[in-house]
């Protein structure tokens, strides 16, 4: 039986004393600020740090509006503030569970609180890691050799748009722009109908480097404060037709989810396995020795206007990704590119080697000549207005989840 | 003979009566603060806030690190500053002329002050409107018809990265890289070989839109603060290997330099001209009946670590660009993404239509085929280590300039 504190926690739960993910959350009335999330709960870094509990670290770190300024502290810092949560929450320490003032000011239901994005996103980078993903997304387009001549050497990237890039329950209007219908020269401007999701996952960027200054590889995860779900939205018709030669722009940045629990790397840790063997061998810098794959298990559900409950369309994990989060980030600093805490950086669609594990509805549906069937008796090739998507993912401990909550977002016109 | 200030200004200067450009500055010894160049001398805004001359503008507006404060305030009070500076400027205004005490706090010589870069840049965002640069592009590849089928329909761009944009005179570090050598199957790491400069200008966003709500293009103006230089530093070999198919990534990111003072979109006025006829007709959405150009002429010069003075070996000029900033800045927002205060949209390279117009290396010497010959007797392809590039520009008026100084950058190993 793992190590229980003294707040309730279900096996089943995504938060229990074994993960302790970050957030910013607003209680009732109150301004936002750090809190951790326990079972149904959400406990108050500000007022423990402010009742002493936190001395090693300035108290404005956990009455700040955003994760940045604890991001900043780097690896040390998180060490000892985590250490010093899981020993006042256990079960066998009086502490904080028998001050019953404390306790009534430090634990808020989540139910009741607002969650908020948890950190100013300096900048945002989208990475496109999965192996499969990029091979489907090939096939799909017809090309003979689906990984283009580069995908073997390097975890391909580009720059997202950071200040779209919204928390979890926010509204996703359908975008209109330009697209050119099949068969004619000219494009017409219309409200997308290839509406996508992209099942994702993301870090937050720790400390970060100074311009011109590489992170070796060894200290990359030294770098990574917490991960958390993403959901690229993606209008598959503008895509098409403006991303050539400079990429993906209008298509996806209109709006990018992420769930609002950042989960520790350290909570991670028992969950780490190797990811899928790189042949050929990646230049030196962006060899590991060390396994860099994590066992998280993901779905992807549905539930469109008129059925009553969600239904799972996909399931995956994220430790199917070919490129690893310490690749990613030191192959994104390698030419000096610095990175500033808070910056998020995200996998790229997650997609495993069955179709029943596409991250995409791009692949589930193959280009929309697979339509998905749903229990309410409808089919979907894209989003309609009124469907909503879910993420949700989590580590399978032995009687216990390390588990990400969920991105949520409904379509709307 | 134009209107002049009791601040003695030569007629070549960049920074008369007419321009008033704002920038970020800190005298020795001093905090960053709000500044307008006039002449040779930069006028402290906080000091004018403070004695209450821009008493309908909270005074910390002036005292800020960044312009994003004065930016996010919108087109009224940016216009109502301005024309308090240019009253109390005037030769004929004895307000500050005569007020020795005040003159001396208000203004510091430039040369005695350190430039900061100008605002928090939230998302940096990059277009490619020349069509000669475009088109350029597309005959050094080897296409047959140079420009792709999107091009003539929508302002083609893509995200840049923010956390890289750095002020004129940052020394820019040669990046290394993967490249791929013509002829062998798998990438090296190495310098890049091929280091070039791109001549762009910029914009900065003023109060910008909220998430799904796009800008009319008859608003957009309204939202543009002010223009800078900027030279989009490119290293084209880590650049062919990486871009496709998700566009630039590392190749651009570790330098973006920026000409520290702000010319506002008011001192443009006078400059503002007919851009290219566009054809075939843009979507309506894109359609603008107001001459969306201005008359900027450009110059790029170069000095390399044996010569005693710079060279000129680029002419441009703004006005050729084919889509213009109005609808840039709309098409940006169209699928609904939000543009912030202190956002920087990027105009792409600016080549005129002549070869000693061109705006990169790569289109001067023709990806290296066609070397420039130096006054030195050396010859360029691409950047060596210890050459410095300098971007300029200005409008010409009628016996006086409004300019944007300089944008400035040495290569180092």
């Amino acid at each position: 039986m793992p190590l229980q504190s003294f707040i309730d926690v279900a096996a089943t739960s995504h938060f229990p004393l074994q993960n302790l993910p970050y957030g910013i959350f607003s209680p009732p009335g109150g301004m936002p600020r750090v809190g951790v999330a326990i079972g149904d709960f959400v406990l108050d870094l500000s007022v423990l740090a402010e009742a002493g509990f936190l001395a090693d670290i300035d108290t404005a770190v956990f009455t700040a509006a955003t994760l940045n300024p604890l991001m900043a502290l780097g690896s040390a810092a998180w060490q000892s503030v985590r250490a010093t949560l899981q020993t006042l929450l256990r079960h066998d320490n009086p502490t904080l569970r028998d001050n019953a003032a404390l306790r009534q000011r430090a634990f808020h239901a989540q139910r009741d609180v607002t969650m908020h994005l948890p950190a100013h996103i300096g900048d945002y980078t989208d990475f496109y890691s999965s192996r499969e993903h990029a091979s489907n997304v090939g096939r799909i387009f017809g090309r003979e050799v689906p990984l283009l001549d580069n995908w073997l050497h390097l975890p391909v990237g580009y720059h997202g748009r950071a200040s779209s890039v919204v928390v979890s329950g926010t509204p996703i209007r359908r975008p209109s722009g330009q697209v050119q219908q099949p068969g004619t020269a000219v494009p017409t401007f219309a409200p997308t109908q290839e509406l996508d999701f992209e099942l994702e996952m993301g870090f937050f960027v720790g400390p970060g480097n100074a311009l011109g200054q590489p992170v070796p590889i060894a200290a990359a995860e030294a770098h990574i404060f917490g991960l958390v779900l993403v959901n690229d939205w993606s209008a598959r018709d503008i895509q098409r037709w403006e991303y050539r030669p400079l990429g993906p722009f209008l298509a996806k940045n209109f709006a990018t989810s992420i769930s609002p629990w950042v989960v520790p790397l350290a909570a991670l840790e028992p969950f780490r396995v190797p990811g899928p063997a790189q042949e050929p061998l990646p230049l030196p810098y962006l060899q590991t020795k060390q396994a860099g794959a994590f066992d998280i298990h993901l779905e992807v559900w549905l539930e469109t206007a008129v059925m009553s409950a969600p239904t799972p369309i996909s399931h995956s994990n994220f430790r199917h990704l070919y490129w690893n989060m310490a690749q990613q980030l030191t192959h994104h600093t390698i030419t000096g590119c610095n990175l500033r805490p808070g910056d998020l950086l995200a996998s790229g669609t997650i997609s495993g080697p069955t179709p029943g594990s596409y991250g995409s509805l791009l692949e589930l549906t193959w280009r929309g000549t697979q339509p998905i069937a749903l229990p309410s008796g409808e089919t979907r090739t894209f989003l309609q207005d009124g469907d909503r998507l879910t993420l949700t993912g989590w580590c399978q401990g032995d009687g216990y989840r390390v588990g990400f909550g969920e991105v949520s977002g409904v379509v709307v016109a």
